[in-house]
């Protein structure tokens, strides 16, 4: 069976696809089945604004972060995931010769799990409230039988949020855990979590203080902030789910994806305390 | 084998689609398989406005009109017709229960042909100049396999512009004409392109004087003007691809896909001289 990567690029600010893209043709020319999922919280950010919208987010309890989604907010969110990004990627892969598939969670029914009917989040004051009307949750299952048609058929998807919820209305979902549950379903080898950071590091400060080969999930835990914590949670769920090898890494430089690869980044991989 | 439809849905002013989406849902519980194709002209002047870039448009000598596409213009589109209408249609398929796959023409090449390197247009004082830089084209191959792999699992797909063009760029396209390949190359029995007027007239100011039984070619063709000239040239294509049944009619009431099959509207049958 051919090697199969899942590959999840970061839709931050300053975040460059071209060398990835690039990379990404080049394997699949090379036989090596590839899922690539994408954000596009910058462009969703800078939309919002244009529509004069300013984007909002939530904090919950335990200090982890998501965009506030109502359904306005989930339109404009599908125009820059779905529209804009989605299709600018495909473009690309296609024109570089890939022949890529591009699709939301929401599609086929990919990506399926809970919205959360009640979320917990402190507001500037340190008040905790809760939140009803969210369209946010998480992925729980994935249609692997409908990835594999595609990709049994030479096909690369290209796969980004929204996903389905299970009462029938899409719903904003963490993209990196997203694309661990897809690993997982997939049994993929391996799973690159890449961004604009180099890895989990010590200090978020310090560019020099990254975790290297992760031998204490409680470490990276505890050094995890911000929306690093959603790359944690999913690569412990991948390994969990059987995947064998998972970095967290730079989407930046000539050859993001083979830098990962060859452990440039934080590597979870072997025996794990 | 079971029937198979292709159905055409503008993305005027006004048009509802609840009704057309309830009626497609009986339809693939009944075990017909739909292909759903979809515009979103209306959507992308709304956000062209909000976003400050009014939309323009070119009218060729023949008197054909087309939207003036330049890279920004592209992305506005796709925003508009790739992530809030597609992903608005796949959600409330979804919600209905019907399988729906959301995809543009540029994704797994669905749609392919050649872009317009140079357009005559004709500008206010009806001088005619040369366009160049112009991202629109026209289908001139649709991958027929991707789309049986899809039917044949049980998926309806919900197609919408953009196609990708042979030198590996996105172009606007005519939805009609590209859902007139799509019936052709996969033998469809029926092709309905319903948007918000009852069809041919022979009068464009006078809803009455509808066409209804098609007779001549040559009559059609002299009534239809601005945009419904492109239906007609996409109901003459799929006759001659060999689909037995066009209907041009009405997206609007409570059963506009019932209404068109049993011929309400200009229904292109039979021997047409």
């Amino acid at each position: 069976m051919a090697e199969l990567l899942v590959i999840k690029i970061g839709g931050g600010e300053g975040i460059e696809l071209d060398a990835a893209l690039s990379e990404i043709d080049g394997l699949v020319r090379a036989g090596t089945r590839v899922v690539l999922v994408h954000g596009g919280s910058h462009e969703t950010n800078m939309l919002s604004e244009r529509l004069g919208r300013p984007p909002t987010f939530i904090t919950s309890p335990s200090g982890h972060t998501s965009r506030r989604t109502d359904r306005e907010t989930l339109e404009i969110f599908e125009m820059a995931y779905c529209g804009k990004v989605n299709k600018g990627i495909v473009e690309s892969l296609r024109h570089l010769g890939t022949d890529a598939v591009g699709l939301s969670g929401i599609d086929a029914g990919i990506w399926t799990g809970t919205r959360k009917n009640a979320i917990r989040a402190v507001d500037e004051s340190g008040r905790t409230m809760i939140i009803r009307d969210d369209l946010t949750g998480r992925v729980e299952r994935v249609d692997a039988g409908f990835l594999r048609l595609l990709l049994d058929n030479g096909r690369t998807p290209v796969l980004t949020p929204p996903a389905m919820s299970d009462e029938g209305v899409a719903m904003n979902v963490d993209a990196d855990r997203a694309a661990a549950a897809t690993a997982a379903a997939l049994g993929a080898d391996e799973l690159l979590l890449l961004s604009n950071v180099p890895g989990v590091l010590r200090d978020p400060e310090d560019r020099g203080s990254l975790i290297e080969a992760v031998s204490s999930l409680e470490e990276v835990r505890e050094a995890a902030k911000g929306r690093m914590k959603n790359k944690v949670l999913g690569a412990e769920e991948a390994l969990t789910g059987g995947v064998a090898r998972v970095v967290i890494g730079s989407a930046s430089g000539a050859s993001p994806i083979a830098d990962a690869r060859s452990g440039a980044g934080t590597v979870f991989e072997g025996a794990i305390a």
